[in-house]
């Protein structure tokens, strides 16, 4: 470690007086204790219920019984992307422009993937904590998130920290404010897909509060595991007891913990385990031609082996002049498994979604539906025969939402909690 | 009129510096004009955009180009009495209970209709208006909803009106603040299956402003024409007609209106004119016996002639002990025409609704299809053959949201407005 230790009293004596932060719109008060939230990727309310039945989660267990628990919105689409930013900045995509983790740019035709902070038009609420002079540290499974995430955070002068597991051994003091991570955590930089990039996120977090103590920590996870395993497999239960142990380290260092996820996870196969795909461009093509319309399906990621790109939302864009909307909205509402389909200006209102970068029509799938463009964009053959396991639309809108404390005996229980109103209320309506 | 007139000078030079009303943590400016809120009921967007184009609607059309014009979410689920409450209470259906026309109470199991202020849990701000010392009105179409809206309005030492076209012929100073209705606006009460019900109620409020010029006015009118005409039909097109011109009486009265809707309105028809329903205790019954589920239709009121009590959004109530919530929604799910299908909690949070109103499992068709219980329970003979157009669900919570002047510069374009936002826009962000 390049910098000194700091003590790790269960208090930051010298910041009792900070004012309060503010970041687009919203306020902030400065932490007491050391903040952390984790964003549980993936993790839809049914892998807490099963393992909470499955007895291997009791940190989480008790911080649902003696702390705050409830379900919560994710934003849509309810992509890793929107909903990471989303939680970081406080507000929806709207606001801070990121709707997917890929999109089609409405002024160029170039389909933009969304790895850096290039397309953020909000600052994070982490950037406005590191400018007022806390300490503040983003870790991320994947480096493109981390990009985004350390938005403003490592910069001279401040004392920002961001970087990502998966790019673990390549991090610098000046491109994520801290080095030779892997020495820190104790173990080589895990592989993309495995479900120890999660719990090395984790790590890196406990020891980044043993040593550094962070006022305020993003932990970011991976959904590996549960686009592979349905709650009650065994190796999604192991990854919660592995996760839940690391929870009681964070809460052990004194800190304050808040729990939301990025999106649910639905299973989107048939009996038989074949994927249940809408492949929405070859049934435009046969509508209305070929290339008359393009399907961008958001949840395009370079990290797509699990699910093949393919989840329970896209864009459909009209490429042919004339083409009529309403009979494209109409041959779209009519499919099965669709359940919903709604033109670009409804679907900014609906989803608070930022319209340059909405398609011409948004398209949802039922639960249990997956939308792809042309079945040859899509190779299935990364799935190795699992089930499709994915996430998108609203369905997999619902989200935990776990305190590590009690909400002040003033503060109502908030109506339509949001997930990224985490900090929020983590901050400024917990109990002392 | 048992009250002498006042002077219809477009300020209230007395109320200059009233301060503002707070109902439910909102907090209202004083109108320095006379505010008119119209409850446009059904009227989708399609019937702007119809009507505009054919030219029968220059005082909309001006509205919509010198003042403010953007589309809003209608409360869901989308029916009348749910949303009528929203933009009186200027909060959701969870705040002020009101989450149908009709619901089954999970204590006693009896069938409650939402025909007056009983279910109501939250004081609606024309009250908090009208104690304050301003004079408020609110016109109904039907008689039930003047019970709700006029709630804590007409009380000893009040000046509140409140009155049903409906039951114009029986209004009395004790129950309604105003008598003799028939004199004032000078033809007798309609039918209340008439499109003359709604330009009554517009009728009236305009002698209101004429004669009593309240501060605060409230104008509700029915979607009778809208359930039996499509937005181009010449009929529809021949009340939008007439609605525009009681629109520019009231704009010629100094008035500062704006204009939103309860919910918009779907064709459920297929394509040789018989309805498209899914008769959902029917395949419950098949699917799990008979008597082991009930469907509520929350649409149901003693209004039914126009849609048969068949709508977009159902709820569930599973009767029989043991039987599985998740097989229940798996069936639902599974079933062709059906969008969404919660768990109370989820649907709770995700519509903003009591959870001691709402079913087992609220239930969402999609675009064009209508949820009903058994088909006995369902009298079709009502449509007298015309098509079925309806609503209820996600689909039809677009709604207009249209003021007569601009926003003040300072303001900012809300995000994701609510028609129940409207007073508040109305009253504290447009321009003087």
């Amino acid at each position: 470690m390049s910098r000194p230790n700091r003590a790790t009293s269960d208090t930051f004596s010298h910041t009792a007086d900070r004012p309060a932060v503010t970041a687009n719109g919203r306020t902030y008060a400065w932490p007491k204790q050391p903040a952390v939230v984790v964003c549980f990727d993936g993790c839809d309310p049914a892998y807490i219920e099963a393992a909470s039945a499955a007895g291997v989660i009791p940190t989480i267990d008790r911080m649902r019984r003696e702390g705050f628990a409830t379900l919560a919105l994710a934003a849509m689409p309810t992509f890793t992307n929107p909903n990471n930013v989303s939680i970081v900045c406080g507000v929806s995509p709207a606001v801070h422009g990121v709707s997917g983790n890929f999109y089609l740019d409405r002024e160029t035709g170039a389909e933009i993937m969304m790895v850096d902070a290039t397309p953020m038009r909000a600052p994070t609420l982490l950037a406005g904590f590191s400018e007022a002079g806390a300490k503040v540290a983003a870790v991320t499974a994947k480096d493109k998130l981390r990009k985004a995430l350390g938005h403003g955070l490592v910069r001279d002068g401040l004392e920002g920290i961001a970087f990502s597991a998966e790019k673990a051994d390549e991090a610098s003091e000046a491109e994520n404010g801290v080095a030779e991570i892997e020495a820190l955590v104790g173990r080589r930089a895990p592989d993309q897909y495995s479900a120890d990039l999660s719990l090395f996120v984790l790590d890196a977090g406990i020891r980044l509060l043993e040593t550094q103590r962070p006022e305020l920590t993003y932990l970011s996870l991976s959904d590996y595991v549960q686009h592979k395993h349905a709650p009650h497999a065994p190796e999604a239960l192991e990854f919660m007891r592995e996760v839940d142990q690391r929870l009681a380290q964070i809460l052990s260092l004194g800190a304050r913990l808040g729990i939301v996820a990025d999106h649910g996870m639905s299973d989107m196969s048939v009996a038989d385990g074949a994927p249940n795909v809408i492949y929405l461009s070859d049934l435009l093509d046969a509508a209305f031609g070929p290339g008359t319309t393009r399907v961008i399906c958001p949840i395009t990621d370079p990290f797509v082996r699990h699910h093949g790109a393919l989840g329970g939302f896209v864009r459909v864009h009209l490429q042919r002049p004339g083409l009529s909307h309403s009979e494209v909205i109409d041959v779209i509402r009519q499919t099965p498994g669709v359940a919903m389909a709604s033109p670009r200006e409804e679907a900014c209102l609906r989803f608070d979604l930022p319209a340059d970068r909405e398609g011409d029509i948004a398209v949802v799938a039922r639960k249990g539906v997956a939308l792809g463009a042309h079945a040859r964009d899509h190779d299935l053959s990364q799935l190795s025969g699992e089930r499709l396991r994915s996430h998108g639309g609203l369905e997999e809108q619902v989200v935990p939402f776990i305190l590590s404390h009690p909400l002040k005996d003033n503060v109502p229980v908030p109506l339509q909690l949001r997930n990224y109103d985490v900090f929020s209320v983590l901050l400024n309506d917990v109990a002392t």
